[in-house]
């Protein structure tokens, strides 16, 4: 049964190739200094780097640097990109890069003006913010976060061996994002299928709760099945604008707060890929597909119904047999599709080795929503078959 | 390929049993005066009425009435609500009903600061409004239109028999919108089964037109199963809570303009059924029914590819045979599952007769966004056969 529930979701985007131009007509909306966020430096090699100063020149504004925002961006980056807003009274943050640059820069906007410890309020204690918030905006140049049309926002504390995700409301999600599907052409091939699993399984996550038959399943199977058929042709050929411009469009809306109204979510692999990226800084998506089958062949007793209609509806497998073997042979097909795209199949290729299973257990979180709450045997079982 | 587009749908939804409570927190960022607008008064058999006025007057607001909006708003009533608009200085038009008095008040909201016509203006130049606009809200109490969450406002012109639909910007779309399932238990069952249909052609106009495998695709697939499913559901119980809310937000998402971004779509079955909705006043729902069948039949050489697809991904028709047998096969699914559900099927029993064919023929607007352009004679051919 669908739940109560609110959408709002104001973020104006602007899809396609060449969309870039319009970022002239959205800078005249704020003031003058910008605070430029971006990652480690490809932005500068393939060129989107110059186009958005080009613009920004263009525009008369002032542009306060603020590079260098790693793939798990930390604490201390935080603490830094918030003295450069404070210090610079910047009007506008904006974010070009993928998931990791615009999680950040949310960070950043809901910090400038609060007073206690954003790690605390926002990551520990998930309180949303009560001082003012700088408008963040976003030129998206890797897909898979979905960061780009919603609130969330991960952080890592490296310290704590601790990488947490906060939801924010509709008051820090972008104002605006420009998505240019040209724009993710130079990102790797190994970055490319991260983030295509990244997104499919920020569906899986909204997918694999609840017994209902609502109409976010329908969405849900609908999206995993786009992303399953573009993925494949953007596999075979990385310039294929049709396929990357539908995996792009998909991602934003797997995670844009759709799927999840009305209803039950898990979240509980990406609290083990999390925990496995705390300790050993590897790749979102990879440390999610690492844990994914281990994970779902343990659940799946627990949630039966669902996962046999996810062979049938997401894979078309037939329905002859068991409603188990019909279940076990969509996971076949998931895997059988994660090595096609050259996924981490084991959290042993990522760097984690036997003795850091209790310290990754450790750090794992338990999520409520899924169909099965995991007690801190199943973690180290789970995390041991992912080894 | 998707093609270059905007998205902005900046409507603020509260969705469930009970969301009417929210009204009192929005109004709050309006001013005191509230034009509040309905239809024939069935809003006051059901206690809807009272209950949005007792939350007006607890909140101090002054209510302008502007009740008796009629199933298709006519240009004399739409000068009727722009003058209590005018003269009273009202600050938000609250729309309380179905989609007819949702896109009533889309209208009048553009149209109070406007000095120019605003049937030529909006309805035959389909120009954007250059005027102050009024903000608009929605309680929703019929469902189908998507006018709770789009920019779409249909008005008719009687004395030119004709009715037409505009497509208005985020800033005439509802601010804010009340979705309570349970504030549509009321409508008669064959106003829900027309809402049903209404919502269900909605995604077919978007979905036959073009021939990518883009997300929108998945998507349209994936609301329409949710809606078959549900409506089954719904007819064998109208007061099935589950179905009901999978059914209403289903068709908010069928027309709130996700659907269509970076896509050709069609509108046709629109065309030929608002043109005998003009000449017959009657439901909605029920005109685009009886037109379906034989404008798809006559269009599916065109698309054949597509109709392939539908029947097999909507329908679960096997594929065996001809694309054409498959693709017809869909076509019969369609046409039994809207006999179940009653859904008129010839326009003579809407009250068209022969010799009105011609006459509805000259009120029909031809798109050309679909699978084949419609000549006069083509659309006298499918009038004749939808008679």
């Amino acid at each position: 049964m669908l739940g109560d529930f609110r959408y709002h979701n104001p973020t104006k985007l602007y899809f396609g190739r060449g969309a870039i131009v319009h970022l002239r007509e959205e800078l005249s909306n704020y003031g003058k200094k910008i605070q430029l966020i971006y990652g480690g430096g490809s932005v500068k090699k393939n060129g989107i780097y110059d186009q958005v100063v080009s613009i920004l020149r263009e525009c008369g504004k002032e542009i306060v640097e603020d590079g260098g925002v790693m793939p798990n961006p930390t604490t201390e980056k935080l603490a830094e990109g918030i003295k450069i807003a404070g210090e610079n009274g910047v009007d506008l943050l904006l974010a070009v890069g993928g998931g990791s640059v615009c999680d950040y820069a949310k960070a950043v906007a809901a910090s400038v003006s609060c007073t206690e410890d954003p790690w605390k309020k926002y990551y520990i204690d998930q309180e949303q913010p009560t001082c003012e918030v700088l408008p963040v905006a976003c030129v998206l140049t890797m897909v898979g976060t979905g960061s780009e049309m919603n609130g969330g926002s991960v952080i890592t504390n490296p310290a704590e061996k601790l990488k947490i995700g906060h939801v924010f409301g509709s008051d820090v999600m972008p104002k605006f994002t420009i998505l240019d599907p040209t724009f993710t052409y130079t990102v790797p091939k190994r970055q490319m299928v991260a983030g295509i699993y990244d997104a499919f399984n920020h569906i899986c996550e909204q997918y694999f709760s609840g017994e209902d038959d609502n109409v976010s399943d329908y969405l849900s199977e609908g999206l995993m099945r786009s992303i399953i058929a573009s993925s494949r042709k953007a596999l075979a050929d990385p310039l294929d604008y049709e396929a990357r411009s539908n995996i792009m469009w998909a991602a934003t809306w797997a995670l844009n707060t759709l799927l999840s109204r009305g209803k039950d979510t898990d979240w509980e692999v990406h609290m083990l890929g999390q925990a496995v990226g705390a300790h050993t800084d590897a790749t979102h998506g990879m440390t999610l597909a690492a844990v994914s089958l281990p994970y779902y062949r343990h659940i799946l007793p627990y949630g039966l119904k669902k996962f046999r209609r996810f062979a049938v509806e997401v894979w078309g497998v037939k329905e002859s047999g068991s409603d188990e073997e019909i279940a076990l042979r969509g996971l076949e097909a998931l895997e059988n599709w994660m090595k096609e795209l050259g996924l981490a199949m084991h959290i042993s290729e990522l760097g984690v080795t036997e003795d850091m299973i209790e310290k990754i257990a450790d750090s794992t979180l338990v999520e409520e929503g899924g169909y099965k709450v995991l007690t801190r045997e199943e973690i180290v079982k789970i995390l041991r078959e992912s080894l």
